[in-house]
């Protein structure tokens, strides 16, 4: 009874070893609870290496390639060198799984790939916030005229439904404003910098603790909260942001002085990204605000994100939870194919 | 292309109310966004009068009537004297909009009106906790012996899609513990008390401010959470949770002192509603608790309420959200209705 879908994962980093993680824990579960019956069918990754299968890849043994020989090279598998291109074309997947790196510039080689995929007629899953903020509309008609899904929870809170909470339970509630902490690691340094540490100290906490990228200006400088405002504002405000309008600072330039102000007024600082209808047009900004101790937000503390949905008959609707990690993440792509089956 | 629903609602009190409001208001966008044409044939008020046509009702006129006549007895409509039975099974609804006041002993008449629905092959909407505390598991084995579905977001946290998050969205993930804050009423009167309120005088005032029943003893006594805990555990962990099961305790015993005590220790009083699968079964239970002021939960004030999803894969996710009101329960049948209609 239950439904096979079959993946080619483009990327095998982080989140998509979660989701190998999971798939090897949860495929009985998936299959006798929600009727879908989930395999890789093909993994390729530019430095690892790329396998592709059609009777389908045991999760557990990619993982214990790459946990063994630190790659996915001496695997046994149909075919051993497509690229990402051939992977699309060849593999016979129902689904891409795209996870490769992209950059917020050119949202490539994602976009290209994601592209491919639609225009071959199959669903796509993605986790990078790239080719969303900066093409998703165009995505989306491709999608349409190719009737074909495109999942995108992972692009904000990782696995946190965010986003399918907005689009399936409150957008007939009519959304009028949408604000949260998107950013674990601006939202890890403020909290550090409460606690008395300095930026540049509690900066290099938090890239010991892996939330922090080597470069870590896309956080700080507010860029990747700004993505997902340019996300958020044009899946459920029906505007076409992109990143230039988005009115962004960051925190890099948060003082001592500023951490003691916000103390005295029994306020803590949150980089808060914000879009709203207004009566002109639309407000949609990411930058550090002081927030009362006894609101929500002030209680979110580390790497957790969270965000508010303001809307017409149900007020206000705050959801909490991770905003990153390898499991949330990958689980972000298993809620994308269960929408996926859902809506087919 | 949009699909026609046609509604039977049995009680027109506040909740009914507010769902006419809200398909007054918003029909056309729930037409041309969602595919839902949604349309009243039938209102049984055992107070208010009985009407009913196939041709629709107006919302507006039903709470025109209301506001200017105090009932619906003047109205024009094709049948005027039906009571609740003969609305259920003449109307040609496709949906009951069960909302007639129940009780938590027997769930008496609601238990009757969605059984006779559902043996007629309608699906059903309901957001009195009664029928669904004490019988969920053999309303849903009539609703799949007849293909229809029932839905009951409106049950726990009104509007607040909390049901549909479980259900939909972390289901997958595991989910191995529920905590919330289910009972708006204590919730208020614990915050007045935590400001120096005397509990006779908080509670005077909940009830003043319509939060409490001129009975409160479904609210105080944690009965009302009591319930919601049977659902959640039921809903979520494959439990057969009746209230016997649940270990209640209600806020009437909690002394000035008690708020002394939890106000030395930056703590503040909770009714929290737990349920949680142990090595060797289960834990349900309502009780006051002492939350730190840094706690999400602490943050919650009012008639406010929240869930605490435990998951393994995402970890702690929580959702805040409106507990009671008019448009806001009112609204818990429109996703209901947008629920059946995405699984039909």
């Amino acid at each position: 009874m239950s439904k096979l879908y079959k993946l080619a994962i483009i990327g095998f980093g982080n989140v998509g070893q979660g989701l190998a993680k999971i798939l090897s824990d949860k495929h009985t579960l998936l299959n006798e609870r929600f009727g879908v019956d989930i395999r890789i069918v093909a993994v390729c990754d530019l430095y690892k290496g790329s396998v592709a299968d059609s009777d389908g890849l045991d999760p557990k043994m990619l993982l214990n390639s790459l946990e063994v020989e630190g790659n996915l090279k001496s695997l046994p598998a149909q075919h051993t060198t497509w690229n990402a291109q051939e992977t699309i074309d060849n593999s016979g997947a129902d689904i891409l799984i795209e996870l490769a790196y992209t950059d917020l510039k050119t949202g490539q080689p994602a976009l290209s790939h994601v592209k491919q995929a639609l225009n071959n007629g199959m669903h796509v899953s993605m986790t990078n916030k790239g080719p969303v903020a900066l093409a998703f509309p165009e995505l989306r008609d491709i999608a349409k005229k190719n009737n074909v899904q495109i999942g995108i929870e992972g692009t904000v809170m990782s696995g946190t439904p965010s986003l399918a909470l907005g689009n399936e339970m409150l957008l007939a509630a009519g959304i009028t404003k949408i604000q949260g902490i998107l950013n674990g690691t601006t939202n890890y340094i403020l909290g550090e910098m409460a606690a008395g540490l300095d930026y540049q100290v509690a900066l290099t906490q938090a890239q010991a603790l892996g939330y922090a990228e080597a470069d870590p200006t896309g956080d700080v400088d507010g860029h990747d909260a700004a993505a997902k405002v340019v996300i958020l504002g044009n899946l459920f405000m029906d505007l076409a942001l992109t990143l230039a309008d988005i009115d962004c600072s960051g925190i890099s330039h948060i003082s001592a002085a500023d951490i003691a102000k916000a103390s005295a007024q029994n306020k803590q600082w949150k980089l808060i990204g914000t879009v709203a209808k207004t009566a002109t047009g639309f407000i949609a900004s990411v930058k550090p605000e002081m927030v009362s101790k006894d609101h929500p937000l002030a209680s979110i503390l580390g790497a957790t994100n969270a965000i508010t949905y303001s809307t017409e008959l149900l007020g206000d609707i705050t959801l909490i939870g991770p905003g990153a990690g390898r499991l949330e993440t990958g689980y972000a792509v298993i809620e994308d194919i269960l929408s996926i089956h859902k809506n087919s």
